[in-house]
């Protein structure tokens, strides 16, 4: 009997956005694999989960997802290897009957590196059991923050993740509200055009939304070099 | 003082997403308002809560939506009497000092019937103390439930209510994952558009995600009349 693998969404930050059923089963579960990534230098999943469940005594393998580097050249050899070493430790524990929960910020699928990982563990494990349990995705929490709806009634919402700015514009036009992901590296070029369309104080940016050092500005004007951020977002609300 | 509104969401429908901070919430609050909508006939949140929280001693204020008649003309008056209504009975309780949640299902900026209410609480209320609890929205529940990835690195997600036809296929070209929310009056003319343009080996159709009497097609030939639901959505993936 092959152990089950469920793939958690821890929420955005807040350890009090955790569902009762992630607690449950990290509570159940004696093994905890744990993205860690570049951008952050030690896993922020980890830091949400530690300040809800007591996990002394608990297995922790670390799975290291340079986030950033996925899909350049040069880094996918490094990468290719980390992956198998983690994909490898964690068939290990299943293929024994442990159960393994892996955590992943937000929700497992939306814009989670879970996936990179998964097509290898199948792989490896065809008869895989595997559940998703949905976590509170950036996108909900940061609207939950800004008191912003992000839509009603007939209305369309596109999510992009910044790094398309040819069709941006074409974008806003046609949708009624447009969530601009990791918008840290693109901000001040997305903040011209917003203006030069008119559409500027139609405009949220959120950072780090629902943590300690959350920032939520309604007016783009006032955000500055030092405000940008990897989790970070613009809501563009017609 | 006035009391807060707390604008829960409460994920879309095995108590279990509930997060931490609506249970609390939900045992820390006398008063509760909850939207009571055609479609379901009873209210879907209460019974999601209802499961999670021993509501004994509680205070609960019906909100009558009649949901799917929002827009049409000869039902508005009605409406704004009921809602007037609403907005008299929270807005009494917040100004005598009670703190009062608003339960809805998913979450409370992702297409919830509350932000119906919101501009008329604020016209009663200019200083509404209001905070929104992110919750676990049907997307992210379908998507976990069909163990779909949403969307990954740079990819591009469309979400739309399903009565925009005429630019479906447009959409469906210009992003990697278009959702198609509450499909059920559409969906064989959908299913008909996706066969037309190659993509219906691509779609999965979801079904009230995370309730007891979930369905889940990644094959959508095989839907019947009687599959079709309220609560159900379709998720392209290319």
């Amino acid at each position: 009997m092959t152990g089950t693998l469920s793939v958690i969404g821890v929420g955005p930050g807040d350890p009090e956005l955790l569902t009762l059923k992630a607690v449950r089963l990290l509570k159940e579960t004696s093994c905890i694999c744990v993205p860690k990534g570049r951008e952050e230098g030690s896993s922020l999943a980890m830091s949400i989960v530690e300040k809800a469940v007591d996990l002394t005594g608990k297995e922790i393998i670390e799975a290291h997802f340079p986030m950033r580097k996925t899909k350049l050249q040069g880094y996918e050899t490094e990468l290719d290897a980390k992956w198998q070493q983690t994909v490898e430790e964690v068939s290990s524990r299943l293929l024994t009957g442990i159960d393994t929960v892996f955590i992943t910020i937000g929700d497992p699928t939306f814009y989670s590196t879970f996936f990179y990982l998964y097509d290898r563990l199948l792989e490896r494990i065809p008869s895989l059991n595997v559940e998703f349990i949905p976590g509170i995705s950036s996108i909900n929490a940061a609207a939950s923050r800004a008191k912003l709806c992000l839509a009603l009634a007939d209305e369309k919402i596109a999510v992009l993740p910044a790094t398309y700015t040819e069709d941006l514009k074409q974008t806003i036009e046609e949708f009624d509200t447009v969530v601009l992901m990791k918008v840290h590296r693109v901000f001040f070029m997305v903040r011209n055009l917003l203006k030069d369309i008119g559409l500027l104080d139609k405009a949220h940016y959120i950072v780090r939304a629902g943590m300690e050092d959350e920032k939520i500005f309604d007016d783009l004007r006032k955000v500055n070099e030092e405000d940008l951020n990897y989790f970070s977002l613009i809501v563009v609300k017609k």
